[in-house]
């Protein structure tokens, strides 16, 4: 499949960075993934269409680059910042990804709905693939690492924490995919009572047996 | 959105309503939600073209009797009807959902990755949407019925067996979409022992206290 390609011949200057990304995001949602054209983030693009073409040449550029950009920008790595305790930072954790953070300033559904689209269609491209993979690992490496932390202080009990972050990053993906595609819209809160029963009680429990 | 509409104006004698759904998976399989068109459909079909016509007028008719056939036909039926012992069979469930049926005779990560395709179109279509969501309703109820059989028989504990159900399918939905989209080969064997670890623990699990 196709390169990431030429885009970085100069690296827009960071002001222009953030402006295309956010056109891009607001496109994206706006249109989904697959119905989206250059067209439609060049509209939602305050400054000269040229210079967007300028600096990526297609669309597949563009949302990978925005997928690298949310990477960075990544609301997690606040949480991770400023909770300690591990227990409490897990459990922000899991809100978070059932109901988007507490300042939601754009549309948490319509996002996930295009994010959706594009993991459907993405599978057989190497360059969407890669930075989705790369998203997912992301995010399941710090609840990981937490996971571990609350091991290592006697908090939680001794788990394999890569295998504990994979299934609540899935349960968590899963239910918000109901939510979109179903319109269940109890599914976050439903979710987050079962991981409550099923995850976060078994991982404060300690084993009394051997 | 459209009806379901005026296919039902005879309904296929059940051979033809056999061999156009056997078609359209085929179809769906192969090209996906889509991109699939009625001449792809018709080009797997062996009988008449125009009889395909005849009966269905669009993808989406053919699409939405293909859920409702799946549905029909669905394997967990095989299931109930084969295990007595909740537990074994709730295991078999699981089972079944992450790695197919034992005599998987067409490829399921085709038509998962498929399926995942109209999910993520699907959604502002009612016809599609509410044909999906009944066949998420059929297996979770099913899989309920079978956590209430286990609390009333004593081998598990008293949780909410529609909640669990829907806890265990989005967990086995989210690890064949990693699969799919992402190529985590190992996500349905990770989720097995991840569901061992904190679903069907706890199920088994009395509790003590309190």
């Amino acid at each position: 499949m196709v390169e990431t390609s030429p885009s970085d011949r100069t690296g827009p200057p960071p002001e222009t960075h953030e402006a295309i990304m956010r056109a891009t995001y607001r496109a994206f949602c706006a249109h989904g993934f697959a119905e989206l054209t250059m067209r439609d983030i060049a509209e939602e693009f305050e400054k000269s269409r040229s210079l967007l073409h300028y600096h990526y040449e297609t669309k597949q550029d563009l949302i990978v680059a925005l997928l690298e950009y949310l990477l960075e920008e990544h609301p997690a790595k606040a949480t991770i910042a400023d909770i300690d305790d591990p227990e409490t930072r897990l459990e922000r954790f899991v809100d978070r990804g059932l109901f988007g953070p507490e300042d939601a300033a754009f549309d948490l559904w319509e996002f996930h709905a295009a994010l959706l689209e594009l993991r459907a269609h993405g599978h057989r491209n190497d360059a969407y693939r890669e930075q989705l993979d790369r998203n997912v690992g992301f995010i399941t490496d710090l609840v990981a690492e937490t996971i571990r932390e609350g091991i290592e202080a006697g908090c939680f009990r001794d788990v394999d924490p890569e295998a504990t972050a994979l299934f609540l990053h899935d349960a968590i993906d899963a239910a918000r995919i109901r939510k979109i595609t179903l319109g269940h819209d109890d599914a976050p809160r439903r979710t987050r009572e079962a991981i409550e029963t099923y995850v976060l009680s078994t991982l404060r429990t300690p084993v009394t047996e051997s």
